[in-house]
């Protein structure tokens, strides 16, 4: 198919790639729904019934456009953090949000910096508006926050971005080691802190919210752990310029109604919340036994899924992500080496392990025959 | 506020103004809900209620991401126009899709045309992709066809803005008028033909649909006749190599998983829908009334909502609006003169129009000694 000639000339150049095929997209290449959907790092575990309840009351006022401020969600969040709201900008989950932070800061040939093998979608955005990726390897299956500052300065880059808890490999670093970070951010350069993962980690793997900090951009989401990613909320929390300059450019009635409502009636209900991160953590006890059972090695991690080593190269990888995928199960696998030695399988109900669990031993002898 | 200084020189020349201040913030200012909120051209009638049900269904599956394709919604879309799914993409509102519009085609200095007066998104995404705006004046409050065209001609304008019914007048040109205009959309140029209304006209306001020209872009949504503004669904339909190429730059996970069902099962209840565009034809009828019965013109409207003409300046006009919203009646009105002689009154139930019909002698009779 021919480009159409009225793209802009950056618009044309970029791939027709996308950062993920969704499962949805994969069962219907496969003609038949996965067994056990545990790929995506959703919560199996589900919302709050209350976030429930609150969306299925706000559908019935699905005819009002919805608050362009996110005003009571907004105001929750302030008071949850014990922060301005003017240092909180809620949007559509933090892929919308990564999208308008880069939007805002990067154009043709601003330098970023971000992990080799780290979150697609922000090098998706960043190449979308022109930026130039510098990225740093990881060290030991970590993202390495002194090489990114490193890489940075020497680039003089506009972003510097850091996953903690990491994704793909959930590892993570203590908020000591997050906040001596923030410390050295150089002049000029902006660390995006994406936090997604927060709500499954130790205490103290957070540091200090500090929202008059210039240096720190961070974003949190409804997507994890308080399990609400069909409904598209993020925020981040930041300094008060930076967070009224989105107000310049986003979609200003991008919000549902029904998500506006879903995450304000979930963040009130941290009992659950605290539930749920303790069926995460469960859940990746059983997944790494099931692993070690296999003769795989998991990735310690401190979010919603567990990276499994499988003790060759990317390739026997791929192989068995794709033994598991055509047996009904659908996991997700890092992208780059030398992290894509391993599979990554998001927590599940017991039904969706023990799924794995039987698929496992088939789809890796399989794996293992393939590559001789 | 000083501004961050790591924005773009385009986004740091970007005004801080909004489009529209939505009801909820008028409301706080005011201290108190609106007795009726007929402004924002939402359809009071709401979505059919197979829709408030299938959103409720989905729910409780709020812990998985939509699909990223919107298969289903998309594939009966397709078929309920009778074209390829690959000409059509589904987007978070005409709102969301405006902006990546604009993002696929405009850059620094493209020259664009719109209407004076016409749709204000559409002028803050060409203003933040650093487009210039070219303006044409309403001929007899309708948008001028014919002057877009030869402006765009003249200007080299990569988008020409039409919308048909318009909004803020309700003013429309039937089919054949449309027709004639895609058809005489110059080399390079793309009409974006905005039907955000189509549902609420007369059978023929549309031309046929014919998704391989490339001349031009339609923009249909699912806020308006369809009774689902808070749920945020849109679509474009147009030729291929333009629908592929929002894949490119657009957030494929930013549709919710609620938004998805309550669109597709709205579009399956087409019963509904012609229910609630007699009611909204009923409604029209009764503003019309209203406005004559206080010495008020109303511009005919093939829309969801009946502008008012007050016969006086602006400045009257923006006095009636005043004393409407300070008596707890939420209505908008149009931005530029000559069209801001009118008021603009959207659709709304009975008690809607006769809280309606009860403050606007008062408001009036106030406006009027204000002006003297």
């Amino acid at each position: 198919m021919k480009d159409d000639p009225r793209l802009t000339p950056l618009v044309a150049a970029l791939p027709a790639t996308v950062p993920f095929v969704g499962p949805e997209a994969q069962e219907r290449a496969l003609g038949r729904p996965f067994a056990a959907r545990i790929g995506a790092n959703e919560s199996v575990f589900g919302p709050s019934p209350k976030a429930i309840r609150a969306m299925q009351e706000a559908a019935a006022e699905a005819w009002k456009y919805p608050d362009s401020h996110s005003h009571e969600l907004r105001e929750a969040l302030a008071a949850h953090h014990r922060i301005d709201p003017g240092h909180i900008l809620v949007g559509e989950g933090i892929d919308g949000l990564l999208g308008l932070l880069v939007r805002l800061t990067v154009t043709e040939g601003t330098p970023v910096v971000t992990s080799d093998g780290a979150y697609p979608t922000f090098n998706y955005h960043v190449a979308g508006f022109g930026g130039v990726l510098h990225k740093v390897a990881y060290t030991a299956d970590h993202e390495d926050p002194e090489r990114l500052i490193a890489r940075g300065r020497d680039v003089g880059a506009r972003l510097i971005y850091l996953t903690n808890p990491d994704n793909p490999m959930g590892t993570w670093h203590d908020g000591p080691t997050v906040a001596r970070t923030i410390a050295q951010v150089p002049e000029g350069s902006l660390l995006v802190l994406d936090e997604a993962y927060i709500d499954c980690a130790p205490e103290g793997t957070a540091p200090p919210l500090d929202p008059e900090d210039t240096r720190v951009i961070r974003m949190r989401t409804f997507s994890k752990a308080y399990g609400l990613a069909g409904a598209r909320v993020g925020y981040a929390i930041g300094p008060k310029p930076l967070i009224a300059a989105f107000d310049r450019v986003r979609n200003h009635f991008g919000m549902t109604r029904m998500g506006q409502a879903g995450a304000l009636a979930a963040l009130k209900d941290q009992t659950y919340l605290r539930e749920t991160a303790l069926k995460i953590a469960a859940a990746r006890d059983r997944i790494a036994e099931i692993g070690k059972a296999n003769g795989l090695s998991p990735i310690p991690s401190a979010a919603n899924f567990v990276a499994l080593d499988c003790g060759g190269e990317g390739a026997l990888a791929r192989a068995v992500l794709t033994g598991l995928v055509s047996r009904g199960v659908f996991v997700r696998m890092p992208f780059v080496a030398p992290q894509d030695r391993c599979i990554r399988v998001s927590c599940g109900t017991e039904a969706d392990l023990a799924a794995f669990a039987a698929a496992l031993p088939e789809a890796l002898a399989a794996a293992r025959a393939e590559m001789g």
